[in-house]
């Protein structure tokens, strides 16, 4: 396996300003496995109900998707509900149930064991914790998290942190994770806890890249047919680990054109409501894109 | 005259969450033409009172700026007091006191008659229209407008917007004058109104440069120590201009240069009260800093 994701699946009622769906597939893990699946070869680890639609399975297994991590179990499957606002952007969480993600304890098969990258998903930090511990000589370990945890498993989340290569957070994370505002201030904070790279995402205003090496500053595609944001930062960073794991180096320069890849990718993602918007998705169409978002950036 | 700025000059009394200070000299003119003033011969069309300290007019003269069309007049100079919310970005106006600019009459000197670049700042539309009507053959005009105009003078902010160069607004300004939230579609409104070139400013997430070339995603400089964002927005535009005036060519590729010039200008600007960060800017700062803008950028 080249990429090995670890994350919720899961289905998603969404409502925007502009229209309404229920039960769309949804959940981080799906989402970045659905991107990365365009670059290299993909394991999910998740959990799902006994609900979980054959179609949604299908979905899944359309994009190449390798679900010998996706466990099945009696129970519900996670469910999120929310709503956007106007502006597309700001959300409000209507309604959560956990289903059997609740008991979610993950384990990976045997040839998940070793990929060239591991993605932990924003899942709490003991079980990130308990995900290190089944790998061995995984090159590239990017996490994501949130603010929940800091409240909830703050030494967890800190020992999780100082073990991976790169830390994806968005930048109101980052000022909760640090208690700075500056996210110059913020990234140094956060690099002091270990991680070798840390990424701040802003949504539409792009993201930025922090290292030992400086700071790279990746643009978002400016996108006109905006309809669902949800996942969009899951697909940002599933689109960049693939591409890392399709190469070879996995330096700074290259970690710098994989989110790149991350904000195209992305820019799809959030053209359609679920994964629709990445089902058509080849390499071409998002090798189109990326030349024009270089001809944008000065 | 390589640049004519028209605008207000005022006594600024700012409260950030880490400092406080009365009576510093600004006003959108006031910046924008102390940035300029590092790349071209730049003159001020403005007014102030008899109050206006003469350490201010020294300042202004400091900078190189022509003073010829700074009128004096019976009466107060402007002033403006707000204070900054914890963030550093968005603000509250405490007190606007207009002064002797409340029925400012802008005439340009002789010698400001045909400046290369003339950059109508952001008084009412029917006095920027009275300045167009006193220059001829000017190669590039921009207009910065704001909300206000649109409720109280549309009109003619329709005609003067029709009739320059580019035109600059932030995001919620180009929300609010088009009636749209996607900002690519702002941008074809704006556009339809006649500019040649759209620039929608971001502050901290840079700007876009829209005409009928396409699109440029202009960074922001990384700043760490932010002191005071006051007058940011006019340092941006007054640089960019000046830049442009002091080249040849004012085409897309070099107006998006002259933008990049504007983003690392104001980066200066903000880290310092007033036009503290400006004064010992040389090109040399400049360059410095915008070849470590376009090392970040991808």
């Amino acid at each position: 396996m080249d990429i090995v994701v670890v994350g919720s699946v899961g289905l998603d009622t969404v409502e925007t300003p502009f229209d309404r769906r229920g039960d769309v597939l949804g959940g981080a893990a799906s989402y970045a496995c659905a991107a990365a699946s365009r670059f290299a070869c993909t394991g999910l680890v998740g959990v799902v109900g006994e609900d979980f639609p054959a179609a949604a399975d299908g979905c899944l297994r359309g994009f190449g998707i390798d679900l010998r991590g996706l466990e099945r179990r009696a129970g519900r499957t996670f469910r999120w509900s929310g709503v956007y606002e106007d502006d597309c952007v700001n959300r409000r969480t209507l309604r959560t149930e956990l289903g059997v993600f609740e008991s979610f304890n993950p384990v990976l098969p045997s040839a998940y064991r070793s990929p060239k990258c591991l993605l932990l998903g924003n899942i709490g930090p003991e079980l990130q914790l308990r995900v290190l511990e089944q790998v061995r000589d995984v090159p590239f370990v990017a996490l994501d998290t949130m603010d929940l945890w800091i409240r909830t498993a703050a030494d967890a989340l800190h020992e999780v942190v100082g073990r991976v290569t790169l830390l994806t957070v968005n930048d109101a994370e980052a000022r909760f994770l640090t208690g700075r505002h500056n996210l110059l201030d913020c990234a140094d904070k956060l690099l002091a806890m270990g991680p070798r790279f840390v990424v701040i995402k802003k949504g539409e205003h792009g993201s930025l890249l922090f290292g030992a090496e400086g700071v790279r500053i990746i643009p978002a595609y400016p996108v006109r047919g905006l309809v669902d944001p949800t996942g969009a930062g899951d697909v940002f960073a599933g689109a960049a680990l693939g591409f890392l794991a399709g190469g070879g180096c996995m330096g700074w320069d290259k970690l710098a054109e994989a989110l790149l890849h991350g904000s195209v990718a992305a820019s799809f993602a959030v053209e359609a409501f679920g994964l629709e918007g990445l089902a058509p998705l080849d390499r071409a169409a998002i090798d189109g894109r990326l030349r024009a978002l270089r001809a944008m950036a000065v």
